[in-house]
């Protein structure tokens, strides 16, 4: 082969221990032209060809008798005491701890502040955990959960092509070696949200569409329950997810414009709020489209075709020839359409939201898209409820056993948000909120400041 | 904390102004490695935390006497002249302009332009501005609108993580300060073909099944408008963009052909209608996937349930025992499936424009999903109007009113398409075209040009 | 213009040939901070402004005479000889060819290897030529075929933004140069699996439901080919499909577990089985999902329009009041709510193996995803036929011709996967088998490794 030597700048990086994570670490770091040593307890039992071509093995003695400044640690923290005779080789380098932990909520030390304890002479660094085995293999790009803190190293993972986010010293090291371990953590809150309103809407229409004819009048409705009271349920929930989504915006602004300025910190509810946008309105987005499914197959029930059968029986023997009514057409036309593009709205609003997608953005077409291209789904959602409807809302018998329906209900939360939105839109509210969002801040806010800053809005989106 | 003293190499970045921009580009800076001081009108009156731990923070003055070459300037346009008494120490420095035009079609000097005015001994570079601080904070990859012109400007983009494009000295400078204030630039054209289709084809639609029945026989058809008539538009518009997407490419092959080279530029309007290409394959897939929910939900409509019961009614005062029409059975089930197989393949196509998939995958599997599954799809929307059409187009009922029926003018283009295809395949014509896409030029190009050149197909995809 | 100086740091690269690769390599290289300088055979025949500002544009001659170690050959294969002239220029430089095979599996040497034996003297590399022309100008990264195999090339292909990988000696250019001609290798025998399992339930089906029938009792079924055939025969290839993507990783864990150790090489077969599980699962999604729509259409079908209105005359001729049966009601429902449910799991599937969301999924949740959900998907499917079979397989008709009914073939794979899978879930073999992938070898195997690594799991995802 056409090897030629290295250049002395590449940097030279130990790895101890020859387990898997060390086998891919030190291909990729080959592959980004650094000097890779491998220290293991026993180099001659491992098989030849297990580590990439110009990768170094020796012993972890030997390998520590190198230059090279950076050591990561590939072995299970269980481990860690067996270095304790290398104290000395290991004095003054930097050791990147590379170990997850084994389960969530452990009492004591995290293992990077129990290594910084054995080796006080070397400086621990945590980092490169959030990456499988895997994914320094196939050299995945864009993986924003890498965290360390050490500039050499924020370096070596910017070499090798990963993002690298410096979160502070080594108390913050629990958290990073929890992370891997963590299922969704921020999914976890509009996951809730999303089931609570479902068991809600759920229980409410069983009870007033199933539970009570059959105490009142004996009416036996049980084969509502698995698809029929489902698909009632799904479209209130989307609703209000929906409305969720753009509920922190609104009150954000409107406690900017209370506080006259921007620069002050919004309670953490609200913060915790804003962030989930994303989440809640996928979820939303979710609920909408398996309610467009669920309606669709409404046809292919085998209940829909029954009841066609018994209402063409009934025409037969009343002798109606014509049974069509304008206003139930138009009706259901208008609720189809609406929805049908509420829904179409709402799926380019998911689209934009993966990654690769709203990368290729620009601040004012994302906004365009989150804000502008949102109210609109939001409108048409109203507007299909609305339809929906009908003049159903004034009929004494909607509100039978003193239940109003649950269409009402689901549209409390939107018409607040859209409401409260078109107020803000009003030049006595919008003109303050321009100036505020550009750096302006009321008197009393003032004195504390400078003016002099340039940004980008971060408020509201 | 195990800080470890920086290397002497690290560069070192100066940033004016303290706001959000500041505040996020210094994180950055620091997360690869780079030393940053931050220059503040007034350093003290700072909320401390406020930058993340290593940057430095002093008067704009001090900031500057540092060694520095780069310095960022993150302030509003307007205060740009309260730098002016720094200008001695400005000078001999790269000074990067991040500001955005506060609106389009400014006249005068762009920022950048005054900028290079008032502080003529430095470099004034434009950069960084299509970056929002919030793509700054979260680290996202892959944004390739990043613009600039200074080398070292570019080595420091690519240090961060973002994709550079040099564009030139600052006379582009306007271009670029305007680029994040545009709205879809490349889906302009595109969306406004798709809106001119779609109008001409509902207009022409409720023409002829709606107004023009009402004024002959007073037929009340009004209900056709919010769905029927949307839903027999949708498929005419998408059928058409479906065919204006492989039509440029035929153009473009035919002008090689006639032109015997490669190598001379296409006009214009050609170019830029082969880079919309993609904008109107995408909104083709949005039409054909309305018109599919459109279609499924037709079952749904209040107007089909009447309609059955009618003809239910009809049927048993008749006396038809069965109304079965076997060719009527075999056109819509084959039209139906055409149509699913068509949106099927036009879904993976879709798909595949997605950055993230397409990047996956080579030139070649990338041109046969591009062009073999694309003129699939074209073929099968072709069969699903013909079986839909059926033998109506022969009918004399067909053309009430003078007017063909809609799908037979949607056929026309696609078909031009089909034929225009099939001859660029036969021998006489794909002989000579591989040969010019492979560099051979026709004797009156030959002596321009070498002929020596490697290069990937670009004509035609 | 503002230029200044390039540093002396940057590396020089010479590119010899000036066609379309050369223009966008040149470009991009520039971007990233590389000094340029293109070798061409007649400069002065090129029209100005055909490379960016900055590159320095020469003869070929002119452009080896300056230092730069590196040589990009962007020329035709056919055209190398013409450099033999140069030989003593290019001796002891780095060439980096990176042409493609003009045909799969032609004989002799490969174009590397053709260009080594013509330049003993120079380090021969293969490299960027999984890149076409358009990739390298629009600046996509995160391209994973990039290969190379030279340390100064990885770490300028790291420079622009690809990822590399190191792929061994010349010996291997031979599969690099064929690679951009591969159509989609990795779909090959999943493609080819969903094929046979289509064409062997389609046939199965059409002998059964429209074959038989014609000779026993002369029925016409031969419009049920078209599509209702085509839909009986999707759900089953849907579903022998997931559970073939879940066998292989039940296979693996038996296999460790009567191995006691997971450090020996899987069997080739089941190697290649488990590197095409997301091909599988892509596959089997797109048959539900193709189900799903022909199902939904099933009610615009003319036909059965047309069996409605039959069934309703004989519903009114037989006197029949109600035609309600609560069990077909039920059944119905709980068929349609089970298969959506499922393949709304499965869609929630098939977005985590879009790179851009599978990338931003810790190891956890990526399992869980690919586990959890995958065999939720497994268990709704099977709930889905099980509902539609209802008491229909333990009826002598369902047997007629002595055919078993296809929805009991189908579930055949799925029951065998889902208790083995509850099996292996029982303690007697999950607490082995957990004890193996945390790197516990039974004691045959102990003596030959080393106990103290770290390490992902790599057996079963």
């Amino acid at each position: 082969t056409n090897s030629v030597p290295l250049s002395v700048g590449d940097p030279m990086v130990c790895i101890l221990g020859s387990g898997d994570f060390s086998r891919s670490l030190s291909s990729r770091l080959r592959c980004c032209g650094c000097r890779v040593v491998v220290g293991s307890r026993d180099p001659q039992r491992l098989p030849p060809g297990l580590f990439p071509e110009g990768v170094e093995l020796k012993t972890q003695r030997g390998a520590l008798e190198g230059k090279g400044s950076l050591v990561f640690l590939a072995l299970y923290p269980e481990h860690y005491p067996s270095l304790l005779t290398l104290r000395p080789l290991l004095s003054g380098r930097i050791l990147v701890d590379v170990s997850n932990a084994s389960s969530l909520k452990q009492e004591g030390l995290s293992n990077a502040q129990r290594l910084a304890q054995m080796f006080p002479c070397s400086s621990v660094v945590k980092g490169f955990n959030g990456l499988s085995a895997w994914t320094l293999l196939t050299g995945a790009y864009d993986h924003s959960r890498q965290v360390s803190n050490e500039l050499s190293v924020l370096a070596l993972a910017q070499r090798l092509g990963f993002g690298a986010v410096d979160v502070g010293g080594l108390s913050a090291s629990r958290a990073l070696e929890e992370a891997p371990l963590l299922l969704f953590p921020s999914w976890r809150g509009p996951l809730l949200t999303t089931m609570l309103l479902f068991s809600f809407f759920y229980l409410y229409i069983a009870l007033k569409n199933v539970l009570m004819p059959f105490l009142d009048r004996a009416e036996n409705n049980l084969h509502h329950l698995p698809l029929i009271t489902v698909n009632q349920a799904l479209p209130a929930v989307a609703l209000v997810m929906l409305s969720l989504v753009y509920m922190p915006g609104l009150l954000a602004s409107v406690l900017q414009l209370y506080r006259g300025t921007k620069y002050k910190r919004f309670p953490d509810w609200l913060d915790q709020w804003m962030c989930a946008r994303k989440q809640l309105g996928l979820l939303s987005f979710l609920c909408a489209a398996l309610h467009a499914v669920y309606s669709v197959c409404l046809s292919i029930r085998r209940a829909s075709g029954y009841m066609i059968l018994n209402a063409a029986y009934q025409q037969v023997k009343a002798g109606v020839v014509d049974s069509w009514v304008e206003t139930q057409v138009w009706r259901s036309d208008l609720y189809l359409s609406s929805g049908i593009l509420g829904l179409g709205v709402l799926c380019v609003l998911a689209l934009t939201s993966l990654p690769s997608v709203g990368q290729a953005l620009n601040w004012r077409e994302f906004t365009f898209v989150q804000s502008g291209l949102g109210y609109t789904s939001l409108v048409l959602s109203v507007a299909h409820v609305l339809f929906f409807g009908w003049d159903f809302a004034f009929l004494p018998r909607a509100y039978q056993y003193y239940l109003p329906p649950v269409f009402l209900l689901s549209l409390v939360l939107p018409c607040c948000v859209l409401i409260g939105r078109f107020l803000l839109l009003l030049p006595c509210c919008s003109v303050p909120l321009n100036r505020i969002r550009r750096g302006w801040e009321s008197k009393q806010n003032k004195p504390e400041r400078e003016r002099q800053e340039n940004g980008a809005v971060f408020g509201d989106v």
